[in-house]
């Protein structure tokens, strides 16, 4: 018997509601698979789950998931594979012995571009469909629009186009090509640069945490201020296509390196390391005696190639 | 004679349209004191410039402005003195030979706090009231408030109130306390905060420049990204605030550290330096040791000092 008694039951007692919804199977229940699980069950679809450690479906059961006694059991249900476990190698265990033939795979484990098309290639001898998928969100933006969330989807366009709606029931998606890493990729990036902003933001917390300066205030002249200069990135981009660097440039590199010596300064002198932001000067140098001193930042990229 | 003469008839012809505004004078018509200069003109403000090369001062000249023949000269035709030349130097070359008891000296120069805090000192000693002034805004963001370019000031409040409506004309103000080394320090924390995410932005460009990836939508994501996760930095203040560091965290530190290995590892798949995010994620892996597995980034900050 595939479902436990009591939790089948439940699930019976259900289908009349959820007949018309496109049923999904989701492997993995950590924070992040929770939360996805939920929003499809309040969405209507009939759901089934597998984790490696079953306590944690009781709650979803008691919701009217049904818990499938083993990833292979769970694939067998439905067509529609969500894999939503903590890592590529834990995608080989769960999946050692269930059969993807005919099955719509949406892998949405974080991973590398490489990682992303070696699973897309796996899925494929396997005779399924294979959708890779980086989700930019913690649980707490699943299933809340407002706030912003989103998971970036690539590899194939059938299997994304025929599940467009099941897939933004958690929340919104953004198809980014055929290629399967491109997912991983636009997701990795974006997680990049966020860190980049962070180390930043340290920085800068860093500089004035001991001043009599209150932090509160100060997070919101921070937080408005990266805002305001995140479109920058338009220019880089227009930058790096054309590889006119100086096109629209108001604070030109040379000016830039000349600055970075009163930020490096000002960190010396209230005591903290700059270690954060050297690599991005000493790039910005190197960057000068390459390009025209009027050229903005954008060739640092070309640069940063090995 | 203190004026060309031509420039003094243009003056005289346009002093009763000007006579109720506050007069100001302007020392340092580089790119940013150009734009300034035109404000104030373009309010009414009857306004006195020098600049060590006389040349950039024509064109204001026939708009309006009395063109000074020396530093003194323009510092003495107005009480409300506004510095804007290349660095802390330049103040002490320009100024050397003027009298500036009972004058109103707003320095807009670009300085560390400490060169701030002793130019306050430097104009205590000459009987001059002084604020310091950080501008957060490039020439182009100059009388376009609609841009959300802003100057921090901080220093003499009584002389930021007095003056509040004709230093409001060229920008924003944000007056951040009688510490005359604060505007500068916010205004360097801000920009260090800039580097790094523009170091993240760099990083996340050399990740996808080379795919198939069209850059203009690739950067309509990542700046949207930027601008949803920015907000992040009032959690930042409340953990460095409290030293609670693990209130309301989703993503804490143990997570991040282990997801780091996937960014470095795509970086290095598609051939990319990791160097502009190494300092960061080592940090981190040193802040984890020191702190909790569920705190947040914050105690990051605390471990930057020397």
């Amino acid at each position: 018997m595939l479902w436990a008694g009591t939790r089948l039951k439940d699930m019976e007692n259900n289908n009349a509601a959820t007949a018309s919804k496109t049923p999904v199977t989701l492997l993995g229940l950590g924070a992040m698979g929770t939360a996805l699980a939920r929003t499809w069950l309040d969405a209507g679809h009939p759901l089934t789950v597998w984790n490696r450690t079953p306590a944690r479906a009781e709650a979803l059961a008691a919701e009217g998931a049904r818990v499938a006694a083993s990833a292979a059991a769970a694939v067998a249900a439905n067509r529609l594979v969500i894999v939503c476990l903590l890592n590529d190698a834990s995608v080989d265990e769960a999946l050692a012995g269930a059969d993807l033939n005919g099955k719509d795979v949406v892998n949405l484990i974080t991973s590398t571009p490489a990682q992303a098309r070696a699973r897309a290639e796996w899925a494929r001898e396997r005779g399924a469909r294979y959708l890779d998928g980086g989700i930019m969100a913690v649980p707490p933006m699943i299933g809340a629009p407002e706030a912003g969330g989103y998971v970036f989807y690539s590899g194939s366009q059938a299997l994304f186009d025929q599940y467009r709606e099941v897939l933004a029931v958690p929340a919104g998606t953004s198809y980014v090509g055929e290629d399967a890493g491109f997912a991983a990729l636009h997701d990795v990036a974006l997680l990049s640069a966020m860190s980049g902003m962070f180390a930043g933001i340290t920085h800068a917390f860093a500089l004035v945490r001991e001043e009599d300066i209150d932090l509160s205030a100060f997070a919101q002249l921070l937080g408005d201020w990266l805002t305001a200069m995140a479109p920058a990135v338009h220019q880089e981009a227009v930058h790096l296509k054309t590889r006119d660097f100086t096109s629209d440039v108001v604070s030109n590199l040379a000016m830039q390196v000349a600055g970075n010596q009163t930020l490096l300064d000002t960190a010396e002198g209230q005591g903290i390391s700059s270690e954060l932001l050297l690599p991005y000067y000493a790039l910005m140098s190197r960057t000068l005696e390459v390009g025209s001193p009027e050229e903005g930042t954008a060739r640092m990229a070309e640069l940063l190639g090995k």
